[in-house]
């Protein structure tokens, strides 16, 4: 009903000054969508597909042009009518975002321009839970503001880049980049319940963080970049990459499972993600499936993670390195993963038991998932996925014997391929539908921020 | 974007054969639906709230009318203009749905008119699980012809109504019913796997019904009603009910519990009834919670029903008559309820125990659906309602200690006062949608039907 109403309104001339900019940002968001997802078009072809008058369309782009986020592609043949028509397209070359996460042991960005184009993509190893939130914070905009150089230069042309990057920019409909990139919005993924609205990390146990307000943090550690921040949470943003670029991309209902010393769950529900009433949905880890259970790190007993998150496995297959029971911190947890599968190819009895034990609970807490949920794919990553497997095949096993449906609900565990980057990843994307929804956030051309000057609006 | 592009598609006048009688459908239910939630409108007003045409309101206005879905209500002053109008209103009075649901040990109805006007209501004890299906569908199918001729009855006119009900009809702008009166639609509520597309009960472990057909063969035992059937899980029609007229109607997250013998669940997220991929979300009675917990009735151990449903609670409040394990049957249950309210009332310590444990063990499994759905209430039903000034105080505190956020996810338990009929309820309202999202399917107006004869569409 929202776009009939906006056409409506538009049509008949009628709209009113306060509600004027919010239909020219649906309009101009309407149109740069168009382009995204169906590629270059002629004027007439948006007017069609958006409903928009034809005036309307060409004065939206010649905004759209003013802000370099569209461009003209030259003569396009229609098929129909015969006549050569003026095409333009997506331009994402000139704006970046920036996807980061933190995390128990490791920090990590992907940054990307407005087309979705990977231009930058690292992990760097960071003891976060030792080190207190000043600290992480510090670590969190070191990683970001070199990123954010790197992505400047790889917009100030090919230099920065493998010839392949600008052969995949250019089959995706992506202009190589010219005249400079600036970084229009910051996506910050962490492991625990966030304030999405604030940006305020409301709780996360396995960094030692309450009340942390991460955004106006960050915005005030890069300053001079003068992006917004937005947090939420990691599996939530996992699941979101995953749905739109993971093995099992598209499937509308969705649950994915970070596997770390930490789980999380991101919960894709119709082609949507799960939010619930404050953005606090998909805390897996905590839900109680052993009353009798030994104690977590959240404080209480028998929680999922503690049978199924990093720690668990650690315990029962290394029990000669003993960390004490629940979460407790894993030293250099994926040298220790990497050392179970070794164990596991070489058949190492001990470790297989205790993937199997793993294996059964994951398939336990996946019951209750697909129980509450009936998704037709549960995708796990972290540690899940490197040992996917010797786990599975245990957690598909029972949870076929414990979901009500049975076999009819026809759910699977499939390991991700998104490796450590999918939160980041997700990050970045979910900024790129921010600055989509609203390109008037975008703001001024880079060239004229050299010298940030406030901007007239 | 669906309204927009009808609309586009219609201002064009380029639509396809193909696509015309979906179209129309389309914009005969945009216009029955504005009436039925703005109330008596003209057509100037309609058309400028949906952007149609003002000659196709007219048009489809004409449609209405001959269907006897919609009524002039004479003169209205515009308010701006100052010129008198003619206005319509939605007539509901014409065509009935019914609700239906089979439980445990009761058959439950709810027979409407289109605008939701409640005219039959009744509950029936029936022992469902002792009575094998083809038994318990001839109680159905006696129950429904039964609600039909009420139905019919009290459309014939004011006589089979107290002046009260004519009085509530006519100031939610439903037309007094004059001529007749057709069911057009029924829903069905039941407790367990509903493949809702095909009408098919795929399992209803406490009715020992697997793959029935239902929606089929209550159709042929109705056969001269001649009303399309619907089935759903008697959980998620009776969420709808709340969500539309309980005690925490619009609460847009929003999990709904029934309390009988079997747990069931409906979940509301953002405002919709979460379905999963193959409609079998909801299913918290299983899952499990307790994995060295007592046989259920599923044949697994520990479901969350073991601790919560109402043979659990019998067991633990009257010791005395032990009906075995999980969740055996419960003979006469209102009446077991009724005694345990009575002892509870005058202090018995014993059920007070038994109450409370089974308040903590909902708070456990409530704290699940809290850290997976995030909603900001937990609407009971059936014993749980009955019991609820007992129940639920155990059942919040648990929940404010297991669930991670705490109480920062603000999430009260509530009692349903809808009482046994919610499911009916929610199947009668569930029909008037589908109606009102097809007005074609109603068919020819009831005056033809007393002689029924094909329909030439
Ligand atoms: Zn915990
Ligand atoms: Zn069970």
């Amino acid at each position: 009903m929202t776009q009939g109403q906006h056409f409506t309104r538009l049509a008949g001339g009628a709209a009113q000054p306060a509600g004027h900019a919010s239909l020219r940002r649906t309009n101009l968001s309407l149109v740069l969508r168009h382009l995204r997802d169906h590629g270059s078009s002629s004027r007439a072809d948006i007017a069609e597909a958006t409903g928009l008058h034809r005036a309307t369309v060409s004065n939206l782009m010649a905004e759209l042009l003013e802000r370099r986020l569209v461009r003209e592609v030259g003569i396009e043949h229609a098929g129909t009518v015969g006549r050569p028509r003026r095409a333009v397209a997506l331009d994402g070359a000139h704006v970046g975002v920036l996807g980061l996460e933190i995390n128990v042991d490791y920090v990590a960005v992907h940054g990307t321009d407005l087309g979705g184009r990977v231009l930058v993509e690292r992990r760097v190893g960071f003891d976060a839970m030792g080190s207190g939130t000043n600290h992480s914070l510090r670590e969190l905009g070191r990683v970001a503001r070199q990123a954010i150089d790197e992505l400047t230069r790889a917009g100030a042309g090919p230099s920065g880049l493998g010839p392949g990057d600008l052969a995949a920019a250019g089959a995706s409909g992506i202009a190589a980049a010219g005249g400079g990139i600036r970084v229009a919005g910051i996506g910050v993924a962490v492991p625990g319940l966030v304030d999405v609205g604030h940006g305020v990390v409301a709780l996360a146990p396995n960094l030692g963080w309450r009340d942390v307000s991460l955004a106006s943090r960050l915005s005030v550690a890069l300053g001079d970049v003068r992006a917004p921040v937005t947090v939420d949470n990691d599996a939530n943003l996992a699941a979101l990459a995953e749905y739109t670029s993971g093995v099992a991309a598209g499937t509308a209902d969705m649950v994915y499972l970070t596997g770390e010393v930490g789980v999380g769950g991101g919960i894709i529900v119709g082609g949507r993600l799960l939010r619930g009433a404050d953005g606090f949905s998909g805390e897996v880890g905590h839900m109680p499936v052993d009353p009798g259970g030994s104690r977590c790190g959240c404080g209480r007993s028998g929680c999922w993670e503690t049978k199924v998150g990093l720690a668990a496995l650690v315990r029962m297959a290394t029990p000669d390195q003993a960390y004490g029971m629940g979460t407790t911190p894993v030293p250099d947890p994926e040298e220790r993963v990497a050392e179970i599968a070794r164990g596991l190819a070489g058949g190492d009895p001990l470790m297989l038991a205790a993937v199997a034990e793993v294996g059964r609970w994951l398939g336990l807490g996946g019951s209750i998932l697909v129980n509450l949920f009936n998704p037709r794919v549960i995708v796990v990553g972290g540690y899940f996925a490197t040992l996917a497997r010797w786990l599975l095949p245990f957690a598909q096993a029972e949870l076929e014997d414990l979901v009500v449906a049975g076999p009819a609900a026809r759910c699977r565990f499939v390991a991700s391929d998104l490796g450590f980057g999918a939160a980041s990843l997700g990050a970045a994307n979910v900024v790129i539908n921010q600055l989509i929804d609203d390109p008037t956030a975008i703001g001024s051309p880079p060239v004229r921020l050299a010298a940030p000057q406030p901007t007239a609006t």
